[in-house]
């Protein structure tokens, strides 16, 4: 099968909230007043945890039948936690990103308990969100800088 | 600083179509027909770009200032490539999740060229979730079962 390409695009708008885009669907991040934000949508880290979220959620609904699991309901709790001092003060040897996320999955099925405790660990394995955040991804960045005004300036 | 932890919730409805909510906000995810969703929403990995492509902004905003740089602009495009080989037919040797992320970062300022590029750098170090990205995460996974129907079903 050919490698296949997914795409978005984030705009900062005014404060913190960002515009994110993907084909024709937006979602909205900001961050909390106690982050200097406006609220008006969830933060990236929440994002993060809810991309794993949807994709266990779809890699189950995607399989069940054909591993014989007649799925009633799928549900996922997850937390992910953070030493907010590597991002706010660049604290020397703290990380910025998560140090744990924890998922505690619910699921309801018309299925014998073993089967279904098998197709759980298909589901884990299968996860291309949950893939990616286990094994790490290299990120090729690239930038552009539009550097105005500044030479302008009167001394 | 203490540790802080971040949460969502993601529950499965009809289709491939997922709720995922944290704290007050709710979004969607879903698949294209050709993934036999019904297109409500982006789709996992769309999501997890969108994250990243988020908390770059966000992070670009925050420290703006202290880093003396007049931000009038900041603008994310992302790509990741995926071998769906890995997802869908679970083909030895090949990952489900992202190969590799592309950012490409547009940034307008207010501040000479070469401060500008520091800024990105920093940007790019400081960020939660690229950092979560770059280096995996451990993902600690419990799943509650509940069974039904099958053992009262006629023999």
């Amino acid at each position: 099968m050919a490698i296949h390409t997914f795409k978005a695009e984030s705009v900062l708008k005014s404060g913190l909230s960002v515009e994110n885009k993907s084909g024709k669907f937006t979602i909205i991040a900001d961050e909390p007043p106690s982050m200097r934000g406006t609220h008006t949508g969830m933060n990236p880290v929440e994002m993060l945890l809810c991309a794993l979220g949807a994709c266990l959620c779809i890699t189950a609904r995607f399989f069940a039948r054909s591993q014989q699991i007649d799925l009633q309901d799928f549900r996922v709790e997850l937390e992910g936690d953070l030493d907010p001092a590597g991002f706010i003060k660049g604290t020397q040897g703290v990380h910025p990103g998560f140090q744990q996320i924890r998922t505690t999955i619910y699921i309801k099925a018309k299925a014998p308990e073993e089967k279904i405790n098998q197709f759980v660990e298909f589901v884990k394995k299968r996860c291309p969100v949950g893939d990616t955040l286990l094994q790490g991804v290299p990120i090729v960045e690239n930038f552009v800088v539009q550097c105005i005004g500044i030479d302008k300036e009167p001394a």
